[in-house]
């Protein structure tokens, strides 16, 4: 299985994307929300890119069955029902909703991989589970770090070296990883006794701190939380 | 000091260039020929594009003062004087001589950042004396390592993240360290012991081994062989 990570988030080459299987990271916060949500039982996940597009879609349900996240510069959008905090995602506020999200990064991640043969949502809180589905669908692999603002991100790749060793530690396969699959795994070695260190040293993990999201930090670095694996297909997280 | 390491050899954004030192590194093999070559007493280096912009600027100075140099697919040009191993430029063959030279990541990679206020060639060959000479200009820094092929390369941004650590751990001033930074000087440390394993974890220096070029890996491997730190200006290296 031929494994690689793309490091920036740049769209990438058509040959890293056509009949792979993607796994999105973006842990915080937004994937880390996706799988919280889906695992209290959320119907589905719609992401959008923009405020104006979130607020047109959600007219076009019921009211009480939709709820609009996401945020801007970290935080809750005014007429918004939630923020970016998965903490906020529980029980009966997301059981059976859908939900509209939008944030800065993330959901952006999935318009740009939206070609590949198999999407999936990645975070700390499911990344057993996203190896054993990995391993399951046989195929090539992208993994996705939706990075910070358009730079790397070292926590989503940390999240990604975690995958990767989570799969390679698994037996009957053989993998092939590129020096970026190997960094990813290299930079998770680093961090393995204690991943929430990385976000700590992390521009956006600093940043969320300082913005008073503190303890979203421990909360997203939460290793399988869950075994939830949501997919996104044709627009929509399930 | 602000300090961001470029991890794909795409053109920087303005900010990450415009008034700082950039360090180009191709420590296989372009960015260690030249720092090699310039040790040996080469008069300077033209690094340029193409095979034949290699041959119609040889054409301009006169035949005995000029050697070309460089490789496509690893290997010597047919009609060239050298290829792109270190250890062909060595004493009376190069001393006193202007090289031109092509390859296929290194030469790219100062075109792209000649917007720099000051462009330093970076090796493993001459790291100390590169960090002693950022720590002089004291400016803002952009590490770019040059990539395989347009992907990230392991072995580059280990040499840029060995370069971070002789930086830092110099006293007197305080670094800011992006997530690629923070990152390339981890990968660094994964490699302190022996970076000539990084060359045979990388895709391109196993690339290397097998088309018959193993004996680069510890010579582009070697530690502080030269003080020499060549300066790329106006299209030339000096």
């Amino acid at each position: 299985m031929h494994v690689h990570t793309q490091l920036l988030p740049f769209p990438p080459a058509a040959n890293f994307v056509s009949n792979r299987v993607v796994v999105v990271i973006d842990i915080l916060r937004a994937t880390s929300v996706m799988v919280q949500a889906m695992s209290q039982g959320a119907r589905e996940i719609i992401p959008v890119k923009t405020v104006e597009e979130a607020f047109q879609l959600a007219k076009t349900f019921p009211s009480n069955t939709t709820l609009l996240g996401g945020e801007r510069e970290s935080r809750k959008i005014e007429g918004f029902d939630l923020g970016n905090s998965p903490r906020e995602y529980q029980g009966e506020k997301v059981r059976g909703k859908r939900l509209i999200l939008t944030t800065t990064n993330g959901t952006k991640a999935f318009h740009a991989v939206s070609s590949g043969k198999n999407v999936l949502v990645g975070s700390l809180l499911n990344v057993s589970a996203v190896a054993e589905r990995c391993f399951e669908l046989d195929r090539d692999l992208l993994i996705y770090p939706s990075g910070d603002e358009g730079n790397f991100s070292l926590e989503d790749t940390v999240c990604g070296g975690m995958l990767i060793d989570r799969m390679i530690k698994k037996e009957g396969k053989s993998f092939t990883l590129t020096d970026a699959s190997r960094s990813a795994h290299i930079l998770y070695q680093r961090f393995e006794a204690n991943p929430v260190d990385a976000f700590h040293l992390s521009h956006h993990g600093r940043d969320l701190g300082d913005r008073g999201f503190e303890e979203d930090l421990p909360y997203c670095a939460q290793v399988d939380m869950t075994n939830m694996v949501p997919v996104f297909k044709d627009g929509v997280i399930k």
